[in-house]
């Protein structure tokens, strides 16, 4: 049983993504469908390859993750199939791939990329405006269906990479940024458990609120006060006791944490 | 294996299709479920109808659509099983099923109705207000076990229509109608590149705003600006680049857009 | 085929979901994940431990509820394991499985529960953020592949119970409270079919609006007008034909609704 996995902006009330299970289930009726999110920021890719980086290394072996925020659609910005380690990436080729590719490179896993240029793998008919439906659903169910690699278009190796902000040294410890704020106004950093290695956090500082170091769970400061700790992905994460820190003091995305260090 | 797809507006945070997906998986274990949207603007038929007739094509033969949105539910309205092509329709019969249906015997494309009256296929008590758990959902498991359409109730030949508006001519081109926004805020309209087939299209007006002609993608404009183009259901749709055109220009469902031909 | 429900707090934004899937078809490839809400509102117990109470009976015998609303993330709360009768509980031991617990054992179903402690089950670290990744999804898959109730933990007795509001009764009648609102502004109550069985209810009251006697349906009431019926989990509850009920009259869960009797 093969499983794919989608990442999108479409949100949920157009029918869009009705529209991509369905190409999927006719050409692979056997394949398992994620949905991981399809509420990414529209034109938001730095977000949603940050959610794939987030989520792909839970998937099984042979997964195949369709990514698609895809401002370019129509244009000559080209369409990417990539193997990273024992995994598959479809979609635009505008660095929603990199994140994971960048962790995944560091772990040494291996990869290869390739220009979708086969349209005997795609829709008969291709809209400028829906490529989702019709190239990235139908190579991912026709990769599900044991098509090979190579055969869906050319080999390239410079597929588009995006930056992840790194945090600065400073001199009393470290300047993170906020990468994303997620439902429950968890505000989480580029500041990863491997920088603080060997440290000792005496406070946090953001937007003025001083917090005293960090905590193990979210659970042990009082109500309503502003907690860190180390989240699920391994980062510094500034969070509210049962609310929610980024209204609680209005942040935002790329907003700085000051980390002091005893 | 069958499938069976779920559009209703019944948004996603009160369990209620988590209700529809347990009866359809106690009667039909094997089926797969894919949601296509449960966040049709409550009792927004019409709504519901334009997202199933655009999606519907793209999923396999055998393919049982479950669409509910009923004011109606409760009252004497007719619960209806539509044969439609090689695919079926499950759901009240308010007109959800008429677009499509409209779009398929167009394609002469062969289509059957059942007024369904045989209880023994449904839950053992029936509420006024959820149909769609008691009466639909196990009519569709039903018939993915195999359960003969003819089986469900008697058939009839008058489900309800609703009606398409029409673009209309114009001295200088035509009149087209906003039918749909979606997430990004483009709006779809009701012309289509048929009804534009050897025509050359030298302006678009909306709102007093001009677009000037049609282009291929959303992305051959410049940043922020409107853009017009044949979207991935083969209609005129207006967009910002990068951008929300609702937002915009404030535009709604039914507003007009003006077409000017050479 | 193992069938296993989500019911939790995430959102459906960030990819949470996405990891927890990723976890279970890693270890039960063959389990079916049907999704109930992701949209209670952030730490609401109360609100997942009803839906699942209003869900968890539809679903087939062996069906493995996992429901994450979990404030106590990282803390000393106990995570748990129950069987309700033939159905399974994987969640925070905070109340979530309370409500559908009491209406099993007053069905007589019977009910057994684990404090889980078995980290062989687990995924191999422990967040202190996301139970639901790395405890939770784990522990379903491993019970929908066959692994022993008993071999998760050890046998507890006294798993964490929430009350529910009972409606009081009044010299003219009841006095029930609301306990849900839904998507279109319905209004769910605390009073049952149940309640009102034998009586007669001549008028309703709420925010000081006369409701005259219960309908069959909610289109047996003028468009716009509030109306009551009995909803599909046996309930009082209040509505507003075609509208919202909520938002009209600006209604609140656990607002009073006083009902009258012949």
């Amino acid at each position: 049983m093969s499983i794919i996995t989608l990442i999108t902006d479409f949100g949920q009330k157009d029918g869009y993504l009705g529209a991509m299970k369905g190409v999927i289930w006719s050409i692979a009726p056997n394949a398992s469908i994620a949905d991981i999110t399809h509420e990414v920021e529209p034109q938001n890719v730095f977000e949603a390859a940050l959610i794939l980086e987030r989520t792909a290394p839970f998937f099984p072996a042979g997964t195949i993750h369709v990514a698609v925020v895809d401002p370019g659609v129509g244009t000559n910005r080209r369409p990417l199939l990539a193997q990273v380690g024992d995994r598959y990436f479809v979609g635009p080729d505008n660095g929603l791939v990199s994140l994971w590719l960048s962790k995944a490179q560091a772990r040494r896993e291996s990869s290869r990329f390739i220009h979708l240029n086969r349209p005997e793998f795609w829709l008969a008919s291709i809209s400028s405006s829906f490529h989702g439906r019709d190239i990235f659903a139908p190579t991912a169910a026709h990769l599900a269906n044991g098509a090979l690699f190579e055969a869906f278009g050319v080999e390239i190796a410079d597929p588009v990479r995006l930056a992840l902000p790194q945090p600065e040294r400073t001199a009393y410890g470290w300047r993170a940024a906020i990468l994303h704020i997620d439902r429950f106004g968890n505000l989480d950093s580029n500041l990863s458990a491997e920088h603080l290695s060997g440290q000792q956090v005496d406070a946090l500082y953001i937007h003025g609120v001083r917090i005293p170091g960090l905590s193990k769970a979210f659970g042990d400061r009082p109500n309503g006060e502003l907690t860190a700790i180390i989240n699920s992905s391994g980062n510094l994460e500034i969070a509210r006791v049962n609310g929610n820190a980024a209204q609680f003091i209005n942040a935002r995305v790329s907003d700085a944490i000051e980390v002091h260090i005893r």
